[in-house]
């Protein structure tokens, strides 16, 4: 399904009026208090997020899944999801592979697919938390951490064959989560399971081209339980910092324990040159994977907060962040909760853009606490919701997304297409 | 220290032209969308938050407190403070006594004093969890549960005190936090202590008024770190509900376990017409008591949304929620924290007050999650500082109070009335 | 499959002069500190622990699930197993059903399997959080508390045809654990479903025998991970409350928030006589369903000196609490992880009764904190393992299960039994 | 006051005839599992930990404090508390002062009575998260991180001082724990305090005595409730290392998020030679200084289990560990705390040492969880105190010295001594 150009000019053109009004009253407030809402526009309009393949379907707990249908088949219908979103927002030019999910059969015929939508191939994911149907080696005991080297060596093996796919898509990034860990004390020798672990990764490592990064995502818990061979940042910083340049950490906004300040972990990391990728999504109890600022979003735009910061004194040699929405759509319809997940996005770093970081430092080196306060609360309480849209219109994309899709009933027209049991491959 | 009217206006008067600006945009947004504007400024004009007397000093840590000068050194200049509070926001209406710290010397001088503020009394608190310099018996293993009648006997005839002390002041309740607890399995036998703590609760509520309430508060640690004698609001609803109609629940948000979903606490309480009280702050990691609003500003929105929700439905014979602030100000000036936490209050009410009821209950009844989202989302995003600005002007208090605080630098006049080693009685 | 009671003698002779000294060494010691070793010895004897029919196949997370083989295949095969775990431990002398997946096709047959191996029907549990395949409406957005009557209807009468199996089973209690939730503020209106939920078990309840317990289990979050209908024992207690004398709480080890004092929780709900059931597992971070005692074994022993505490105190109308274990063996054989959870059981039920009560019950009406400590630290520390083998013995079971298992080579045997990819339903 | 050694060989002589008893069981028993009970006894009584000046008094809360009486009053009092502890179990040879609460007025006369004591000096504690009464300069905002290149100054020499009254009394470290940190969202440059703190850090640094180690302790939150600038082992172990290899990462096990893993953290921080020492006590919620193996033993025996197998691997270069008790006794008498904790430590000790680590290691090898996890209960549930009864014994000390301490009313005597209205310095 690809949408039409004119729909969206016309639902452009009904809300036009209002909206004009709108942003007219923001720019001028903004002008006043020194802002370009010209700039914040351009910026916002930059901005884009990858779309992983594997957020395009219902997903589900170990307690069941309920799916509703119209989901995508194979490769070529989730490059189309992700084109729908990026035609509607403008913002999700990007998509995320993950292997053995998602191998092409012909590499040129879905890159052609995904530049027919605009999109590019984001970093590429492996897979070495599940055993697939004609693997004979298990992934049960881990993988890169296993104590079993032919293992290991399957797990080396496949982020290889990961590297080379996305070499092929021009992809230049690969992540690596590990599922790896412990169950229960005893099970595993720490020490020996992340030796082994950093020696595996160097493998891969050694296979990545000079121009691709390699990001070491960290999680505490789950699908282990008692331990997990990367369970935060400062093992992930350990593992990417004896691996070299290439290297990087990848935060996932599900992946800490409770009360974690996560902001904090992120401007740590800037400083250090070495956060590299992000997943977002929002949480309250683990890893929830919930549409992302749907549970805090002030942490979010705390976190966008650093991640200005950090970015206007990035090193020239840092790599570009990776962006990408890692959630999983339980009782949503995958679509919709993925364009809510981009406008929570770009809201917070609207807000961040309009933080007056001048004054800021100022009450920061002042100990200015009260003050400092508010200025973080006067950018997050302003409404920039205008200047999003701006930045969508101005990118011919829809200036409310969610409505376009409900009122084009956009997945009615999926399910004919695909089938009303249709269920992609995800978790 | 009275702050004249006239700087209130000439204040207003400066700010007055971009104010009716915003005002008018958002005035003319929320028409559009339904609501009545002028409806919304008036319950913000009614809103009234009472100030607890021990948060007018320097807070501090068991590791140490860093006053910074011109604190009250009596009741009669805390009394002055929450006036100064009053006169800038006219939302701080009331002032909430901690005895022994606030025993009143005169009576009617302290009520008239206070008149004069255009200030009533608020619940009453009573204090078991430290020993007076004179007191024989001691709290150190407890209070209204300690194994020895002698003390539980003690902590009774307290609280008694403190109600009569509250009679004579026009109080209408009397808020009850324990201390009581232990710090090591085996310390206590948790179901006598609890059985003993009903029973003395028992002994108070008897001699409260027949137009009074009491507030049970709950807690899960601090100052014991192994359990608390009330830990949970099941606890507290336990004690409650065998005490006597006149016994309700008092909420305080830094005082649950990580993670919980606070906003369904206070609606399940409301169901049971059991909440009484509120106090308010905020916290990341525990009973952290810092501004309120500072760090998850959308679980303060979700909470009010209960609130509004359920005072809307609330019983005829139900008592009028008792709001209250408790915060510590280790770092900032206590009379501009509050500023900033009545603010916050205000502004999570005003919020909560243009969220489309009907559409949320009929989404909620489609199970149209998404959308159910975009509705509480959309009020919370939308920028409603306007209305309540206006709802203090028309109050004759001032537009920007903490502006007008640090313009008049109101604390360096306290300092010098009071000396800059003046210490407020607190934690 | 079922064991033969030679290899047990064989097994047990093996072992015995090693035994005999150790028997008689700790028996001399608690002799000496007063207690009556026989009788401690006969208590463990007596105590039994429903093992439930899920528990007996590889557990899985949504990432993934790593099956072993020779897992029972339908509800005889299950039968077989638990009657494998008794012959070996004497203390797994009921199964606890789950309804659809445990539907007899004859009952008759099916009692006869299950008394030959001396085996009783525990609590029957019926499943509302996944849907069938012939299920024409769905539980996608919950099922007693769903917002559509005829939803709730087919949960209620699922309900009641899960009872009608027990009594046709011999059964006496339903277990109902609710995934009712939501997983997005706004989602659901939290008064209204928890009302929903009441008045559907309200249906359910009048459904119940007079000789039946209903047991209301509670569980924070997941498989909604904003809120649950159920979340914590307040909850569950205000449920049970309004059912009637028949319901009770259940407690799972693993459904609460971290930090949780869950042993007081155990206490209050026993000292209100509102204390039914229990799942026991152990975790770390969430509902990890490890195996009992794992983790935090010195919590399961304060919950067993409540237990033991509150059992020696029942009321004489109180029904007797049902002990289940709930657990997910992901990386173990189920069978093993299972007999270690029973032995981790008896094990903390052993130190819980060589505490010495009267003395305990002194130092804490004398505040003497430390002596208390020592007390419970004292009975923990206490090596009681051959009372529990000595049990087993005289009951004609393996002294050291685990390792009988082992040596018998019995999951083998399963597994040219049943087939080596054979997989049990359950989670 | 000083214990005389008959009252000590009075009370092992009354004790002598059951002990030799267990003894020999207990040692029957190792012996035939393969171990050597004289090693252990021998290790067992090598083991020394550090007791800190500021865990002779009674602790306390922000809400308070219920000290008993015959507090040490002084430097020299503490030494001698140290002694008596000392004296009794043989295990506590060590003092840690803090600056500035301790210093010495003549360091030979302190350096002979800690001597006669038989006492060294362990790690030296500065203190900079408190302002002293002649401080021109305050610490309200942070020290080593301050925004203020005076009060930076001001801590870095308060440090300095510390190592130089440290090299007078034969101190070989520093512990450094900061209290710096924010507490609102927006009040201090996440990536300027840390560098500011790295500056200061390797001033201090360069003026450590080549044979010294310097501790940077890490903290998630307390007194500052947003942020701390060194949170988590992470960011202790990227400024130990960019310090250099005198510097070392300090654990104290209440210093971690919910669900921690800290057995893990103790091994990444050895398997990086980074691990320099430790601060023993327990928590159930925070930083609740419990005493050691009061809340959770079998996490004090996995985190011994790690250091056991570190120790025995360390590099030949690796500074010994520091181990050293930082328990705050709010309800206990602080010196039978102390003897509590130090047996609780020695308990976890003797338990890691019993541990099957060739079969261990065979059964990670061989991903035999089940197995691996017996290894551990194995020895976690052996009663090994006899053992360690008799390595004080072998050492003249008592074999209960909690009970020798109240049977001698010894605290009576110190409070004559000292005065029922004593208070030690501390918190």
């Amino acid at each position: 399904m690809r949408l039409k150009s004119s729909l969206i000019s016309e639902h452009n053109a009904k809300l036009s009026s209002l909206h004009q009004k709108k942003l007219e009253y923001i720019s001028g407030q903004l002008d006043q208090s020194g802002f370009n809402p010209e700039g914040i526009i351009q910026k916002i309009s930059d901005f884009q997020v990858a779309i992983p393949s594997w957020a395009l379907g219902t997903g589900g707990t170990r307690f069941g899944r309920f799916p509703s249908g119209g989901e995508p088949r194979n490769l070529e219908e989730k490059i189309e999801d992700v084109g729908l979103l990026h035609a509607l927002n403008k913002s999700s030019g990007a998509i995320s592979l993950h292997i053995p999910w998602d191998i092409p059969e012909d590499y040129i015929k879905i890159s052609n697919l995904a530049k027919s939508f605009g999109l590019k191939f984001d970093a590429v994911n492996s897979n070495t938390f599940q055993d697939q149907s004609d693997q004979e080696l298990s992934y049960k005991f881990g993988s890169l951490a296993h104590t079993d080297a032919n293992i290991r060596q399957l797990a080396i093996d496949h982020n290889k064959g990961v590297i080379d796919h996305g070499i092929k898509l021009g992809s230049r990034s690969l992540t690596v989560w590990l599922a790896d860990g412990s169950n229960f004390p005893g099970q595993q020798n720490f020490r020996k399971a992340l030796s082994r672990t950093l020696d595996s990764l160097r493998s891969i490592y050694d296979h990545l081209p000079d121009d691709w990064q390699m990001f070491v995502e960290y999680k505490p818990f789950e699908p282990n339980f008692y331990s997990t061979v990367i369970p935060d940042w400062g093992t992930s910083f350990l593992l990417s910092s004896k691996l070299g340049h290439k290297a990087y950490c990848l935060v996932d906004l599900g992946h800490h324990l409770p009360n974690t300040n996560i902001e904090q972990v992120v401007a740590t990391l800037m400083g250090e040159h070495k956060l590299g990728g992000f997943h977002f999504n929002d949480s309250k109890f683990a890893d929830d994977d919930l549409t992302v600022g749907a549970i805090k979003p002030y942490q979010l735009f705390l976190i966008f907060n650093e991640l200005v910061y950090g970015m206007e004194g990035a090193n020239k040699d840092d790599a570009p962040l990776a962006w990408m929405i890692d959630v999983s759509h339980n009782v949503k319809d995958p679509l919709e909760d993925l364009l809510q997940s981009v406008e929570a996005i770009k809201l917070a770093y609207a807000q961040a853009l309009v933080i007056d970081r001048d004054k800021l430092e100022e009450t920061r080196e002042n100990n200015d606490v009260a003050r400092a306060q508010e200025i973080l609360q006067d950018a997050f309480r302003t409404d920039l919701r205008p200047l999003i849209a701006e930045a969508r219109i101005r990118n011919d994309a829809a200036q409310d997304p969610l409505l376009l899709f409900r009122d084009l009933k956009m997945r009615d027209q999926l399910r004919k297409e695909r089938g009303s049991g249709s269920v992609a491959t995800g978790l």
